[in-house]
């Protein structure tokens, strides 16, 4: 993309009513607009990023066999009220009435309608286990919204549902979930730890949270400090292999890591003292195992392989995908702006021209744009007549990972820069070496 | 895809609450599920042509330079008192009121929203043209929905607005989009027309609607037959070019072709009489330009290079993405089952197994699964233990293009089957033969 082709408008000031960081840099990098309290218009940026992120929670959930549909973003009341949540749930589920004066809510979550797609259709233990997820627009009336997409009221959710036949297979789904977020977590440049968590409204026995750490976090959270040491990496996973995916689960939920809803002093003093460890978190993930009881409220019976029925074991799934824009902020910044991890930056490379309407320096800058798009990747050419100064400014807010300077004086000794976002190191080589280290560097990603 | 493991709740009858075609097979295909009057889930198959055609209208949409965002799904009742809309606008818009009992609505469509946006960040002359669009689920609270997705009340569109410093700038915009959705429609297998149309409550004189002739269409139309034989097909397109780019909608519209609601007799009876045709179609598609009309009422004023300050010229253009999944359906079907242009299927190809359990017809078909899935395609693969009737029946209705069957027989000759869908066409050839010819035929969609 070529700027002055683009919708990028950055803010020179900071917005009055950012707190925090990743709302600030998101106002100031032309990413979010706000059009009502908790509601925002995600601009070009921030719309390439929340879909490079949708992209990875996609192909992190197909790889773990779980499957994509799409429930509507209004839900009739009557589904609720089988569940008893209607009244449960308070002032944040946002209460419609149509035309025709029925009943209707803007879903805060969807248990209740993939419940009864469920009942619809299944029948049998021969059609388990199934895994259903979508990625839909929730709205939740937060009295008082803030801190931007970290605390929003409309928000863009991951939300995935496992059916079994029976509790040990509803926790390999659980267990399946923790190990396909990791992998997810990871691909965005995150560190995620897994936390032990209290049940809350939806119920259930087990759940964990996923935690990025980071100063601005909701959550008090206390951690062995190795927790932050493990990857999954690579690995190869066969998401059918209970033994496999629970020990990677074990894995990364045996060091204490706990929020403080579910902190035990006496636990957490057994962890060696230097690797003790108290800060702040932000909640990216949550998974649950709560057995039977949507099914049972709701008769989503099965047939098993002994004829008999029973209420289906359940579980739930979600990643907040909205919010973790702001969680990535949050995690990779610096005082000049944003620093994207490759695996979700919108654009994979930045290209700068430091003197735009110079003929060969122009040429350059269109070739090097040109031959990253020939490799598949995505770069954004700052083709404006500014300053370098500006060009620098506005790169280093909006926070691609690496950036290409093209100058005059470079090109006549057969260079060109390219620049590392995060560690501003700077290394001189030839516009073809330059394209082929992108090239290998995203390979990986 | 394996269907053992897959989510696809195909219907033995027809649902008695469907009365056109597109519904009937929807349903029976396992594709959406009806949540509320109006409002559906879109189940895993449903969901998977959704995806495809909404990748389509990205896609062209980015060729034509058009920019994509997203505006959320609920609005401020006062950008729409700003426009003089929030009280024209009938019992169609769903009104909201928030915990704080403010104002909101469920928005129908997004002029407000987006002048709102341009207002906030631009200014000058400079930064046009600009177009912006999104995908973004919608809601109109229909009196009386029916016809499935065709008329929803929660309904997904692709919405652009086209903001320019001049009439010309943005009539080339209009022209623009007209361009852009002849190709869209066409990468679907669709013959939609240009017609001219009534403005109707958004305002301005150039519209057109872009309709699909099928039986089951709203719209009563008048064309010259012609007008079915033009194609845009591959040609390069400079959207930049106001000449090539007028030439082309000059030849897509210059044939008689318009709605009862733009109907002129006298005209119509120029068209040469075995070629005057009268028939029905689908809306899939409208453009409009409307001028100052919304840039005036809530100042969206911009610097012209002479240093006047001019409110910008606008117009909107919209595609019905999810009532596409009708009226393709609509427009090509038999009496078996949905048949899907190559352009929009929910799966490259099916594999019918004839003899499930038997170890070589077994072997072959997981060979060409991975044969197929290793050329980039995306197979659905017929792995029930189900009589080969069953199996076939299913196929037909779900409407894969093309299908492979292997049994023992054939693979004690060396070959399987390839089957058209559309023509019902079999050939006989060597497993290897028929995954080449798939990739092939593939490569130009």
């Amino acid at each position: 993309m070529r700027l002055t082709r683009y919708f990028l408008p950055v803010l020179k000031e900071n917005p009055a009513e950012a707190q925090i960081v990743s709302h600030r840099y998101m106002l100031r990098a032309g990413m979010i607009k706000q059009q009502a309290a908790g509601i925002y218009s995600w601009l070009p940026m921030g719309f390439k990023v929340l879909k490079r992120i949708e992209q990875i929670v996609h192909e992190e959930q197909i790889r773990a066999g779980h499957i994509p549909l799409l429930m509507p973003t209004l839900q009739p009341a009557d589904l609720w009220r089988e569940s008893g949540r209607y009244d449960d749930y308070g002032q944040e589920m946002l209460r419609i009435k149509d035309r025709h004066d029925r009943d209707m809510l803007y879903g805060p979550t969807n248990e209740e309608m993939i419940t009864d797609i469920f009942r619809s259709h299944v029948g049998s233990y021969k059609d388990l286990p199934l895994t259903l997820y979508h990625i839909q627009w929730k709205f939740r009336d937060e009295v008082r919204p803030r801190f931007g997409v970290m605390r929003g009221r409309e928000f863009l959710m991951k939300d995935g549902y496992n059916f079994d036949v029976d509790k040990a297979a509803a926790l390999h789904a659980y267990n399946r979930h923790m190990v396909s977020y990791l992998r997810t977590y990871e691909r965005m440049g995150l560190t995620a730890i897994p936390m032990r968590a209290a049940s809350g409204p939806i119920g259930g026995d087990n759940t964990h949270e996923f935690l990025v750490l980071a100063a601005t976090g909701e959550s008090e959270v206390f951690y062995d400090s190795a927790v932050t040491d493990l990857k999954l990496g690579q690995r190869e996973v066969d998401f059918d292999d209970r033994d496999q995916v629970k020990a990677i689960c074990d894995e990364f939920t045996t060091l204490y890591a706990r929020t403080d809803e579910t902190h035990d002093a006496a636990l957490f003093d057994a962890v060696p003292e230097e690797r003790r460890k108290v800060g702040r978190g932000i909640e990216v993930g949550q998974i649950f195992y709560f057995g039977t009881k949507y099914s049972e409220a709701m008769g989503a019976n099965v047939v098993t392989a002994d004829g008999s029925r029973v209420p289906v074991e359940m579980g739930s799934h979600g990643i907040g995908v909205s919010r973790l824009l702001g969680a990535i902020i949050e995690a990779s910044h610096d005082d000049k702006g944003i620093i994207w991890p490759e695996g979700v930056t919108p654009f994979h490379a930045g290209i700068v021209n430091l003197k735009q309407g110079d003929t060969a320096t122009d040429a350059a800058c269109d070739a090097i744009y040109k031959a990253l798009k020939a490799k598949g990747l995505d770069p954004l050419y700052d083709d404006r007549d500014e300053r370098a100064g500006a060009k620098f400014a506005t790169m280093d807010l909006i926070g691609l990972p690496w950036r290409v300077t093209v100058g005059p004086r470079g090109l006549a000794n057969g260079v060109v820069e390219l620049t590392s976002r995060r560690t501003g190191v700077s290394e001189e080589l030839t516009a073809e070496a330059a394209v082929a280290r992108l090239a290998e560097i995203y390979a990986d990603w």
